[in-house]
Parts: C-alpha cells; structure tokens; sequence
C-alpha cells in the first residue's frame, strides 16, 4: 500500500531571518524535566522487564505522574530539606502474561529511585523523597495491539494523534542546547555548587541574542553571598564564552535575574532544585522531544516521555518525524528549513499514517523536484523502518526530552 | 517608560493556503481537560476566598495535579464504575494572612467536588471518584510580589515567561469549536448518550476536512448495539452539518473508528469519560488558552489553568495575547493573519513586557503604515489595562482550555 | 465431634467488692470510634454487595484504616475546618467472582461517606474530608474457607486466634454504657452543642464513683464562653442524674477538666469530633465488642470493627463469648460473675474452638453441678448455632465496638 | 503533697492455678509489630532531634500510622515482591521552635526506613516498600505542657487515662517471651530461613502447653518442599526444647498448622513478614508494653510504643507500672502476684496519679503490713522518678512492644 506522503514547498521568513525568537530549554533538574526523566525511565524498566519476561513489550502507559514539591531552608554552608518532595507515579501497565505476574509496580518504584539518585546528588532518597505509585492496570482495549518482539507485524497506532519535527536547529536553538550540555558535561563537574534545575530562555531580537538562565545553586558549596556571586559572575562568563562559538550575533546573558541581594531572597536550594521548596513538576510539561521549547515552531502538545514505545503515536510520530526533518536537511541539497507532521488514525498501521506532511522552504536556487523526490523517498524509507525508532528507545538511545 | 513593542510583517503562506492543517480539541470531559477545569475552578475559589478575607488576591498556583484513572464495566443499560477516580489536588497556597488562617485544602477539594458535579453528571461523587489534596505553603520568594485588588501598582512577573497567541481563526480552527460548542449545547442535551469527553481531530488536507471525534458513549442510555450505532451515525450526521456552515469545503465526519464491533470493543462509558477505565489526565497538557490545540501556529508549553492571575505570565500573556491578536484583527483593515508573543523578565513589572512581538501577514493592498501604528497603539493600551485580564480570570468570564 | 468445653469455678474477688474499678467508653465521635464505625460498615456493605451478586459473602477484611487528623479553627459562632480530615480505608476484599468484578473500592468509599455524614452531622463532606482507599485484593491462601450462604458447612478459622466475653456489667460498666447511651439518645437530640465525640472515664474507688468526661462542644451553638460554661453544668448535671439511677454509691462527674479559661483553651469544635484538630484513629484501639474498655476484665487485643463476619475468630470469638457470658448469667441461677475465653486453631471450623474455656464466681450456695451443666449446654447450643453471629452480623443487629 | 497509693490483697486464684491460660506475642515483622516499631523509632528520632535543636523534647505522638500490605509471589529458590508495602506515617509533631523550622517530616521517612531496614534483612527498600508521610502539625492545645530537658518542674498528664502492669511473669507468659527471644537471637542467625514475623499463641490447659506458631519462611533459602519441612520440623524440636527449660508441664509445639502441602497452600514469603503479601498492620494493635498479650491479665487498649515520652499517659503509666509491679515483687517478700493500674487527670502533673492502685495476692504466710508498706514505698519513689522513664525511652533501653 502506498503510503500518503504530501510534500509541499512552504513560502515563509526563515526563522534566522524573523526579527523575534524565542527558545527555551528546561534542565535536568527543572521539576518538569524530572517528572518527564522519571516517566521515560519507569518505560524504560517495564519495556526490559516484559522483554525479559515473555519476549515482548506488553502494554503500558507511564506519561503521567507529579512531582509535588517539598519545603527546605536552603542556608549557605548546607541546609535541609525539611518536607519531602513527594513523587505520584501513575500511567497504567499489564501486569500479567500468561498468568505470570510482572512486578509493575515494584519496577516503576525502583526505576524512578534511581532516576533520581542520578539525576539529583545531593537528595538524599532516604529521608527527601517519598516515590508513591498508583498505577493501574493496562486498560484491555488497548491491550491487543502489541506486537511481540522478533519478525512482526506493524503495531497499529493507539490513537488518533500527531507528531511534529523539524530540522535545522536555528542558531538560537542551538546555542540553547549547546549551553545546556555545556552546562552539564564541564561547568558542573567543575562547579558542584551549579544545580541541575536550569532554565534558560533564549531571546533573539534581530541580531541580538540574550540569554537568561534561571539557576539552582546548591547550598552546601555555597560559604557565603560571596561565593554564590563569584557563581553567578562565573556562569555568565562561561555560557557567553560558550554561546558565542555558535553565532557572530551579540550575546548578552543574565543569570538569575530574580534574586534580590539586599533582602536574601537567592535562587539557593539544598539539592539543586526547586522541586524542594515550591515548584510542582509534570510529565509533558516541559521540553518537547527535540529538548526545547520553540514557539516560533510547531509544536506537538503530546508528552513523549513515558508513553509506551510500541504503539503510542505521541511518542513515536514526535521522534520519527524530528529524525526525518533532520535527515532530509543533512542529506538533501537545498532546504533551508524542514517541517514533518505526521498523523495517525486510531487502529491503523503506524508505518501508514493517514498523512505525513512535509513542509520545506527551499534555498535560492535549489532543484525542487530532487528535493521532493528525495525526501518523499527518505520518508517513506523511515516510515518502514519504523520499529527501529522502538527498539532505540528501549535501549535509551533516543532522549525524549 | 515605553513599551518595547515590535510589530513585523511577516512573508508567510496563510494558513488556508497551506496543503495540510491540523487542529484539535479535548471536550471538557476529556481527563487532561478536567485537569485543567478543576485546576481552574481551584484557582478561581481561592481568589474569591483571598478577596473575601483580606480584599487582596494572594499568592497561589494550583496549576498542577493530576487525575488516575479508575477501572470501570460498562455495560448495556448501565454498568459501574469499580475503582473510583483518583484526583490529587497539588500546587501551593498562601494559607494565613496577618495572622488568620484560609482553609485553603478545604477551599480546593470543595472547589474540585463541584467542578466534577458540574461537568460529569452521571459521576456518582459519593463512591465514583477520591478528590486528594496535597497542597503546599506559597513559596515565600514570591510572596512578596502580590498586589491587593484596588488602586495599586502593577504587579512583577513570577518569571521568565511567554504567552502567545494568534487570529483570526482558520476555518478548520472556527468548525472545530463551533462543533465542539454545538454538541455540548445542542447535541447532548438531546442525546444524553453523548458523554463530555469527546476528542476532535481535524485535518485539512487542500480542501478536504476531516472530523475524527473520539466520543464516549454513557451505557445507560444505550439499551443495545443498535442504539450505540445509532448515535455514531447521529453524531456524524449532525457534526457534518453543522461543520458545513462553517465551510464550502468537502467535510468528512468519523466517530469512533476505533470500535470494532465483533469484538464488541466500544467507546462506551458509564460516566461520559474514560478517566474512569484507563486515562489519566494532566492540567496543561490539553487545549491551550484558545480552547485548542494547533501545530501550525506557535504555542506555549505554559499550563494556563490553574495559574494565579496576578503575576503568572504562564497565565496572562497567554490569555493576553489572544486578546491582542483578536482586537487587532476585528478593528484594523487589512490583516490576514496576526501572531502575538510576549515576553516577561522575572520581577519586571507585567505591563512592561521584555518585548512584544507581533508578526502579521498583511491582506494584498494593505496599508501596513496604518497597520503598525494601530497595532502598536492596541498593543500598548492592552498592557496598560492589563490587569482587567486579572478580575475577568477571577470572575471566570474567561475560559483557559 | 464432642467440643472441647472446659468450665471451671473462679476464686477471686468479685469486681463490685474490688476497691478500684476503671472503665471507659469512648462515644462514636471519637476518632478511633469512627475508625470502627468507618471499618464496619464498610464490612457490612461489602457482605451485602457480595450476597447480592453471589450468594455469598466472599473474603475480605477491612479491620484496618486510618483516620488522619485535620485542622481546624473553632470559634464561637461557628469556626471552620482548616484542612480536611483524612480517612485511608485500607484492608482487603475480593475483588471477583467468577469473572464478575465486585466494585470493592467504590463501595467502600460510598460506606465510609454515608457512616460519616450520619455520624458527624456538621461535617461538611465536600469540604472536611477526604476519604482515600487503598485496599487490595483477598490474600490468596485464605480465599477457599468461604461459604456460601444457605445450608452449608461450617467455616474453617481463619487464624489461630481467640475471643473474650463477659457477664453481667459491674455497676460503673453498666453507668457507663447507660451515660453514654443517654448522651446520644437524649441529651444531644435537645442539646445540638454537645458533639460526638464524648470519653467517659470511670473510676470507682470503693464507694465512690468519679465519671470524668472529655465532651467535644459545637461552636455554631455556642455564641460565648456563657453557653460553653452553661454547657458543662448542664451535662455534669445530666450524666450524674443518670448514673445515679444506676447506683447507691456517691457519684461525682467532672467534665472538661482540661480546659483553661483564662487562657480559653476550651474544648470547642466545629464538627463535634478531635479528629478535626489532632486525634488520629485506628479501628480496634478504642472500645471492646462489649462498647466499653475494662482493665479489671479479661480484655481481647483484636479489632471486632470490620473483620469479615463469616471466619474471622477475632470478630466472632468475642461477639459470642460475650452473648455466651450474657445468656448464662441471665438464665442460670446462682452465677456472680462469668468470664469466657474461645481459641480458634486456624483451619479448623470454627463451631469446634480448641478450647471454650468458662470461668465463673458462684454466688452463696449456688448448686455448682447445675451451673457446670447448664452452662456446658448454652455453650454447647451457641457454637452450634454460631453462623448466626454471621447472619446479625451482616444485618447490623450486633454492636462491635 | 501525698500521693494517692492504694495498695490491697486480691483474693483470687494466682495464674499458674488457673486451668485455662492464653498468651500471645507477635514477633518483630508481624506488621503490627512493624508499625509498633516504626511508631516508636519516629517518636525517639523526633525527640532526640529536639534536644540537639532547643534541648527539649517538643510535643509529637507518632503512635498512629498503618502498614498496607503489598502482594508477592513467593517461590521455591526465590519470589518477588510485586506490590510495594505501603507505610502510611501519620501523628504529629512540632515543627517549629522559636521561628526555627524542625524537619519532622524527613526525620520521620527517614526513621521508618532505617527501622524497616533493619528489620527486614530481604526487604530491598528501593523497590518493595512505599513509605509516605502525611503527618500534622502539634496541636496547640497541648503545647504548653513539654518541659525543657533539665532540672525542670514535672510535667502535666496530656489525657484522663491509664496504664497497666503485673508481675511476676507466669510460666506460660516466660516461655513465650523466652521462645521469641531464642528464636530472634540463636535460631534465625543459624537458620536464616526463618522470617521475622512469627506469631507465638501460648495455652496451658492445666498442665499440658501448646505453643502454636505461625512462622513466616523466607523462600530464596528454600529450594524446594523439602526445605520448608525440615524448617518446620526443625522449629518444632527447638522451640520444644527451649520452651521445656521453663517448665516441668508437659509442652506441645505446632508450627504453621495452617499449611496445606497438598495444594501447596505455605506460608512462605519473600521477605519474612506477611505484609508484603495480605497482612496490614496498625500501631497499638499487637503486643502490650511488655512484649505479650495477655487476655487473663488486666490490660491497657493504649499503644505504648510511638506517643511522646514526655507526658503522654498512655506510654509512660504503662511502662511504669509494669516496672513497679516486677520491682515490687523482686525486692519484697511474699508477693505471689502483683497487679498496679495508675490513672491520670488531664493537666495534673504526671507524678502525682489521680489514684496508683495496687492489688495483690500474697503468699501463704506473709507478711501483708510490710509488704503494704514497702510497696507504698517504691510507688512512691518511682513516682518521684518518673521522668526517668521518659530519659530511658530517648536512649531506647525501654522496648515498647
């Protein structure tokens, strides 16, 4: 069956060439981020222990859960977390085959701990955290449409949904993600006092760039207001520095912009993030599946963490469809900017979706009709290859967040 | 100080022009609707309890929460629900002014049992559904930000933040409200059969437009499989109709595709929302502040429901911008399409945006001189009042979902 | 199979000529009274739902729960619950019968609202409380010992357990029951300030008799300290009259002696229970099968409140050693005082314990002969016709607590 | 100011005289074992972090709180837990002293997961227990009455209650402390097969003991049937053995009768303790203050083990009785018995009882004017040192259950 593959030339202002843009990127460590990290790794743990179990992934949904924040008295030189952050794991999961009992339940508890043991150094699980779970059973009429692993048939899609991908990255996208990794792979490592919780918020105006970074510093490397400014002076030398290396545009960069010195009031916590003393956190609240927030962008409302790998159109379509803009683009001459939507129908193959929309803007110049052929044909080769996306995700090899 | 407004022209295929569109819409029965209905009508509570108290809204965000969803067994003529809904009522609340103590948990579970009441009437509240509260202290960080309702100076944003929003709508955008308005007002009230949680998928693919309702049946009202099919063929009948007001295009209307009658694998609920077999739901993962959701224009990741209308720019500017885009359109010749996005900075005060950006396409023959002025004039008196978005919010004249 | 009956005559002191006598009632308001009350009745709708869909009454045991205390701000006039009470109804049920689903959660919450709203009349149940349900499925290994309702097999004992009565109530135990019965029945209905939530200690020293009351008030019917006080002499009034009814001893009553005026540390609640401002429950720590708490009398550790009524010793055991204790006292001549012990052995049916062990004070020339005969036949009669326990049981004919 | 001390003979027969005895006692992971511990190592954490903090033990009571079993699949070689324990701490506690913030509910988590773990060597924490915590704040009506650790006045009763001890220990009552703690101290280290949760119910019928346990076995340390009944067998002959050490009666054991080899039907878990797999457990539901449940004895319904150890009756007249009642009888001559019941008045100081009252049953022979007068003597003496009690508890050399 030929698949409905629609590509169409799009007549627009390149986003490097609107005079407004905005991009955001929520850390690790940002309540949302960490309900979205725990809901993709409690997938992650069921996917492997169903494989293990009975050679296939069974039905199971973890894209929901809530991070309900603590209290703590951050205090320079170490304070402490005085009300446990309290973590909701909800979502659904089959939790028998065959008459065999999968621990469901026990997986997403374990899965979520140590989640956040990696994710958040300083919490400490014992006394910080309380990781409930209320998760129900897989509803059953969903529960025929998965496919065992091995040579199987095509999943049929769990819903009438979408997904949306771009590519390439403008430079404000990419300076935001850059900085974050930077952030992440050298500042901290060499700066423990710089907690995961980040928030940068990309503002390009014209050919002025400026970034403005929300940043949890944690208390205990923290002596006095002299250290936590010396941080703050720190990380506005050094994302600059970093910035800077991706565009010849001006870059200015603010870090925690709210604080208050005179009154105390300073973005400092315990554990590195705001989850601790106020900020609730949710599954699919935060970045979308290419790690940002562009709302100069279309953007797909479906979280991708935590939905099952198999079937789920909100986390598959949003993946697939990133990694074909971004391989049109890399591949094909003459894109200056690519837009995929894909939609399924409910019951239908998902390598058949009812549309596949391509929207591109060509470069000056470019050969159109190579284009539209080349990528209707890259499309349609992704689209078969489909079950590649599943098996990627369950090794953790695609970040969804 | 001026306001930092910028208004540009944007080089654009409108939307009517472009091949493929996507809208779509979670009916208020929808679980991440309710999310946000309940969110919202917390919010809502405790501002009137603030107000009554101490004449002065106080801090507050209950723009969180989730809803699990319980097991049920529909059935011909009626069946049950088996495991009540689980509601976790979360976020933060200032819960003691000068000295006196708002019963801010009993405000926000009273506030929720009513939303549920109000919105799923065949919901038995006394053994269908568990309303939990885990509600927070107002983070004292922000407290300080609050203005008391009266003659008072502006309010300064919680946050780095943005809104967004566009008009007019596309005539895919318009059927799908209007549809959605038609079954809630007309439809259901004749055929009580037609549960609130209804889920609309629109695709317009050139000048054909596709409904794809996801609609729960209530089993009570469904004596057998005939009056289930019954009411698929009504609710296509009736949706094309009314869709065909709205448009000379082709329409296509499909419900519940998903269905397999051998199997007898139905749609069918016994409360109108399948939050009591299966799906969770999440405040801010539904409908943006429009009422819907739509991946050709730019969104904000921001929950608006639930937020305090004070100082949320996440709230605000979402509802502001909307506003903005639509008077500027109704009373400025020559816009076709207009695109709004404000930009706070944490602890500026709200009516002084980081920048507003409008991008417009201008209609063929317009004078854009005129526009700008105008739009920038709109703009500008817009903020200035802004803090009518904030009593409007309070009095719930307008809708966040 | 001849029962292991072992009666014995007892050399002790009988209770009316011990010098020091406690005994303590605490009244249905009293959180852990509401447990019980909660935990039955949930019992009893599960065993109803059960025999309705069945034909039997199915495992289950919802002797556990808790009941977590709200906050709350009385005040004369009329105060407010603060933070809602919180009620965990926990325990196990099964949850099918031959495929069919029992809704075992959704009962239970219905159960455990109704017993609220007709306990606590001024509890507003949309805004006071939460009532949450974890309860699990039927262990497994005790889901075979059923029976069904009808002409059937004895059930086997669910553990190895035992079961305390006694008879007749001393004097204070008989005023104590009396007060309390005359509180609710006569003294509330006329005096709406006087709560549920009413601990009556006993204490007879010799000749004298000291009731001491913790008497919940209401504050909507108590415009000041005036009414309160007014209260207090009412009731010390009332409950003395009463008890003196029952007695020739010297009865002084002291009620709310914890208050401190000066201070107005009062007594005052606005729903008529602690469990507003303080008190936590658990079902089984407050009164015995009998309705009362007597150190001076063989006591029984095990909740009677919410044990499934068909096999489980430590409901049964103690509400038919206490009707065996009642019957013989009042039908055999020459008994002082009668205590009985049954000892289950799990697996064994329960109309044949290990062991009924029947101890008593003969009265002055009372013909023992008779009394060993007599008594070994009503013990003998009442274990035979045990599975009637199960029958009033279910029927709310039988008080547990 | 005289205390009121009532010391009087008991005409009854002693314990050993009497045909039938029950005792009872729950091993330390029968689950209301576990919220006894739990319960009572929250309170000593509470109060040893208010002393570091202010040098004071602040008003908590944690003895409320409810352990909901999990589900588990117990197997020859080794099971899993599928359904995480719940642990529900409740109570309440001060959280604040002089403006500084006490962490009480991380103290909490913290204590209940460090007394799990050291409880249950084969409860992996980071997957089959879930431990929550949804505890109050103090109530302010009792907040005046903690002293300052110190030379301080005594403090005032926080309730009209009482507490209960006797002494000696009867041969039956021995035995089964005895057993328990061989079992704890040499049989499980050696045979680690046997679970911490073992139910020990005692019965002297004249001269012949039947000690009926119900022994959890730990499964990864039995490989087949095999093992689980040379366990039991091995159980059988050691308790014997130990038990026979004690007493010239004639001493039967049983252990878990329950089984049923044929349809496999064991009490075999994953852990030790049948919470993890049907059993809820509550605090104050299992063993008196020391260590036994004893239906032939007077006892107190209060729990002992978590209520704060400054002046809450229910915990300190329990232990102090119990430890007058073994001084007394330990240091003077002709006690055969002896049985003390202390009772409090709310607000009184807590040394000075409403009535301490006595009863005993002498030896033949004695000399009832001396012993009436001595052991007015040692009440009186522990009374002036009850605050000794409360310093015992902190440290932990006082068991609660």
């Amino acid at each position: 069956m030929t698949r409905n593959i629609r590509v169409e030339t799009l007549q627009q202002v390149p986003i490097e060439k609107q005079h407004i843009e905005l991009v955001e990127r929520k850390g690790i460590g940002h309540p949302d981020s960490l309900a979205d990290g725990i809901a993709e790794s409690i997938s992650r743990a069921l996917s492997r222990a169903y494989i293990e179990e009975c050679g296939a992934v069974l039905h199971h949904n973890t894209d929901q859960g809530e991070i309900v924040a603590g209290e703590s008295l951050p205090r320079f030189g170490g304070g402490r977390v005085t009300r446990p952050i309290y973590v909701l794991v909800t979502g659904r999961a089959s939790k028998d085959v065959n008459g065999r009992i999968i621990p469901t339940d026990a997986i997403a508890v374990k899965a979520a701990r140590n989640y956040l043991r990696s994710t958040l150094t300083y919490l400490d699980l014992e006394q910080d955290v309380i990781v409930d779970c209320r998760m129900g059973k897989g509803s059953s009429d969903l529960q025929g449409v998965f496919r065992a692993c091995g040579t199987n048939p095509i999943p049929h899609a769990n819903d009438t949904s979408f997904g949306v991908g771009h590519a390439p990255f403008s430079e404000l996208e990419t300076i935001t993600r850059e900085v974050s990794d930077y952030i992440d792979t050298v500042i901290r490592p060499r700066h423990p006092i710089i907690g995961t919780d980040i928030k940068i918020m990309g503002l390009r105006d014209s050919d002025s760039i400026t970034l403005t970074l929300c940043t949890a510093m944690i208390d205990r490397f923290c002596s006095g207001i002299g250290d936590y400014k010396e941080a703050v002076a720190m990380m506005c030398d050094e994302v600059a520095t970093q910035a800077r290396k991706y565009t010849n545009r001006n870059v200015v960069v603010a870090v925690n912009t709210g604080d208050d010195y005179a009154s105390g009031n300073l973005f400092m916590t315990v554990t590195g993030t705001s989850a601790e003393m106020g900020d609730d956190g949710s599954v699919g609240r935060g970045n979308r599946a290419n790690g940002l927030i562009t709302p100069n962008r279309p953007m797909s409302m479906e979280a991708t963490s935590g939905k099952n790998p198999i079937n789920h159109i909100g986390k598959i379509y949003n993946l697939l469809a990133t990694e074909m803009a971004q391989t049109c683009v890399s591949s094909i001459d003459g894109i200056e900017e690519m837009y995929i939507r894909l939609l399924s129908q409910i019951g239908k193959p998902i390598d058949h979706p009812l549309v596949a929309s391509v929207q591109y803007i060509p470069k000056a110049g470019a050969d159109e009709t190579a284009i539209m052929r080349e990528t209707e044909a890259i499309i349609d080769e992704q689209l078969a290859g489909i079950t590649g996306i599943t098996e990627r995700v369950i090794k953790g090899e695609l970040k969804t967040f």
